[in-house]
């Protein structure tokens, strides 16, 4: 019986990383949950070549986590927003965000805080049968101790970000930074 | 402003992400999760070759997620456990299994079943602030109507290592399959 070989595609969490992807991916979903929207963005945060960032889009919008919408006419211009498939995938970025401010953080702490949306003070959602689900609008992130430059200026990505989205809808369910924070 | 290039490593998911590494090693913690804990185990459910898969459970002993400890002095036999910040990788692993029975799962529905382990009943954990915790040993692991020929290989050995785990120590908190499953 040990013998037996498969490499258990059958499994629900391999085929979620199957879809995912690679680590790449991921981190376009979080910069997507935190607001991002535009190629420029995604590529000033993500610092990678254009092609590739390219590339990695089209396989999050034809594995349908995100899609592609004209936010202009003329010109022609696109951004990226998350699907209810990508959105859905809130829960595994916070559960990541949590864990790596645990057990990841410099010694000067976490860069990255969760905080309640309406209090700015620090959360920590844990996974619960009965609890009330947590709603993406009722968090935000801030910066904690241990945040550089690098961090601060993520932070001034998704105030850009918020404020293009204000202002073409007043109000957005993203894991938004709040105009408080930074 | 835009133009700024980093590649945020301060990101605590960045940083998760890092640490926990490739797709394969996040697998070797989702058997382990699962209560899987030697060797011979991990090798008959990943199917991969015995020195990658030698490399990986190293990596993941220096990353401080598992710790090998004897389980036998003679023949000296060494089995591999969760340390608390590999255990602590739970809600990410359950949030996972989850997005991917919604989102990814065949036609003929999920194949594995995260349910409540004193009823059988299937269970859907969501984060929330206010509700008490979910508790590794209030969960477990069921075959759902998509199952086939190889999660049930699967199951096979989640059983056989908790029949290892029983006989050395009564009681287990690990993400265990019931008796009755399968």
């Amino acid at each position: 019986m040990q013998r037996t070989r498969f490499d258990n595609r059958e499994c629900p969490v391999a085929q979620a990383l199957e879809i995912i992807g690679e680590w790449w991916s991921l981190l376009i979903v979080r910069d997507a949950l935190r607001g991002l929207r535009r190629f420029e963005a995604f590529q000033a945060s993500l610092g990678i070549a254009r092609n590739m960032l390219s590339r990695r889009l089209k396989a999050l919008v034809a594995a349908g986590i995100l899609e592609k919408r004209a936010y202009s006419e003329r010109p022609l211009r696109h951004e990226y927003r998350l699907t209810a498939k990508g959105r859905e995938l809130m829960p595994v970025m916070v559960s990541l965000l949590i864990w790596g401010n645990r057990w990841a953080a410099p010694a000067a702490g976490p860069t990255t805080l969760l905080v309640d949306r309406a209090t700015g003070q620090p959360i920590e959602p844990r996974l619960s049968l009965t609890g009330p689900p947590l709603r993406p609008d009722e968090i935000s992130l801030a910066t904690g101790p241990g945040a550089g430059a690098e961090m601060r200026a993520a932070f001034a990505l998704m105030r850009a970000a918020a404020n293009e989205r204000r202002a073409a809808a007043p109000r957005s369910a993203n894991l938004d930074v709040s105009s408080k924070t930074g």
